[in-house]
């Protein structure tokens, strides 16, 4: 089976290669994505860590470096109302930290932030008109997604379950991201919020391919091309890849965090809401150990991670990664360290 | 790609489909085990839920049905001493259920049982001399072992981690059954406790086919020929399927359950140790959604049981799951009504 045999996703973005390189807020640079659209896959930019401006920039460099099809990606969540009793009581939870670390626990922190999409994001897509928009945690506002869909984007999204898949169909995807259970990162379920019941990629695309007319992306713990062969042959049209990309030189991302990734086999990984107050897969440390990795006390998404500042600088200052977020699907192992070009060409088969 | 261009399990087990019917402890029967035999795949025979005597003669029964190979499938654990005190504890979170239903909640309760690999069940071994012997929850004890492996049983056991399957090649397993978290039923795990870093099918499967010389089976939502060839994308010389033939005719289950198995969607099922005390895959019904899923208060496996027996007696008697372990992996919307042996076949792509 050559897995290009199934081109709906390659005809419908206008790429070469069935290989979505996943946006990671943080890591993803514009020159990953100019390298995995350049070898003929879908570089994907994420805004959750830039203000509009700086993703303005950021898009442009992106342009400039490639002519062709790209992806820029949106958490598509709403702020949460301020909750000072909520966010005292996690301080408190990290007091202890705080004395051990020789910082005061009542040291006044930044609230930890990821961008929603918003007007003047939605401003970007419509002067950079990139080929395609996707979204995490649901989808946006009807206004600005029309606003979206009228400069000509193709819309995708992730599903956590099936009845997100339809959902997502039902409200105009051009094709749905089915993210397994194994996935790196923020899960990007909308529907449900209990992480008791999420889904493997092996049974969750097949049940998605099923249920939605679309075509189906599969994410989750893809990492080579076996992963890509078996995506295509559960009936996905196309892989989208996180964490192998992290690994490339154009990743920009921690030394401590890089040789945990290294050192990961599959059960290192845990879902955790720790960093951000939602659940995302990262690599076991301390604080997940200790205070979670799914806490009741961390305040809601995406404000949890303020707290936790302070302790992540100077225990990343001393070299340690007791408080970071140390985002990984559960293939880490199958990645090896090549640049992102060569690893979208070789998830391919090339 | 056929899947027997790799023909290592099929040659190792002398077999001519690469499925192997899961042991599912209380739902096969000799019948689902000669029919996926009689198939080309291989049936598999568990004996948790039966004494010597009665598995003595279920083998048989097997044998008299079908002169194709099989294999013989034992629970590898010890049994816990005694512990009162938390029998009483956990008693006390089920009384208010028993006072719901009319029960008196210091009714004796019988101990709740699944029989572990012992010197009675090995000299049935003896006497069959199946052609694969399978472990689940690690291995026996060498001395048990050595008895299977003299009168020439190929010997399989489940890994969940890529540490148990080194672990099993080291302790010499002929092949390893890679049992992703999608699968239903127990989770095999013995190395690792931690439900947190559970791994997907897809993670997996390449990373133990990577670490280990033997050949590996996949197993954890699979359940229509898709996911055989994924398997095998993954680098799996055969696929290990159990929900869907808990919809064949040949399986002996309770009319609740297959209810819940047809209205099943991916995301239906959540690991939980309620009803034996280890963490296993059923379909989310009221006792789990409202004491656990997993609790701190059940009983050491395979103990935890005996307590809610009585509950579920009184509610099956009238047509409710709320009770009962409704055993599903999260691939039950794959699995369609169909005899055990066409099951067989249309898995392997016939």
């Amino acid at each position: 089976m050559k897995p290009w045999q199934d081109r709906r996703i390659l005809d419908l973005f206008g790429i070469e290669l069935p290989i979505i390189q996943a946006p990671m807020a943080g890591a993803t640079t514009p020159e990953m994505v100019i390298a995995a659209s350049e070898a003929g896959g879908l570089g994907s930019l994420p805004a959750a860590q830039y203000t509009a401006a700086q993703f303005r920039e950021a898009v442009a460099q992106v342009r400039a470096g490639t002519s062709r099809p790209v992806n820029l990606n949106f958490f598509a969540h709403a702020m949460p109302p301020e909750d000072p009793a909520r966010q005292a009581a996690w301080k408190g939870r990290l007091a202890p930290y705080y004395c051990e670390a020789g910082l005061d626990p009542e040291m006044p922190t930044a609230p930890g932030g990821r961008a929603p999409f918003d007007a003047d994001f939605c401003a970007v897509v419509e002067e950079a008109r990139p080929e395609v928009a996707s979204f995490h945690f649901g989808l946006p506002e009807k206004s600005l997604l029309d606003r979206v869909r009228a400069v000509g984007c193709k819309v995708i999204a992730s599903a956590t379950t099936v009845a997100e898949a339809v959902w997502l169909e039902e409200h105009g995807v051009d094709a749905v991201i089915a993210q397994g259970f194994e996935a790196g990162g923020h899960r990007g379920n909308f529907l449900t919020h209990d992480m008791a019941t999420q889904v493997g990629t092996m049974a969750l695309v097949p049940q998605v391919a099923d249920a939605v007319r679309v075509p189906v992306i599969a994410a989750g713990g893809i990492a080579d091309h076996r992963g890509v062969l078996a995506a295509f042959a559960l009936g996905a049209a196309a892989a989208q890849v996180g964490t192998a990309y992290l690994l490339t030189p154009e990743a920009r991302i921690l030394a401590v965090h890089r040789r945990a990734l290294k050192a990961a086999t599959a059960d290192s990984t845990a879902l955790t809401n720790l960093f951000t107050g939602r659940p995302a897969r990262g690599i076991l440390n301390r604080v997940m150990r200790e205070v979670g990795p799914l806490s009741d006390l961390a305040p809601a998404f995406p404000t949890a991670g303020g707290a936790l500042a302070p302790l992540r600088a100077k225990a990343e200052e001393a070299g340690s990664s007791d408080f970071t977020n140390l985002w990984s699907g559960q293939a880490a192992a199958l990645a090896r360290e090549m640049p992102a070009g060569e690893l979208t060409r070789r998830l391919a088969g090339g």
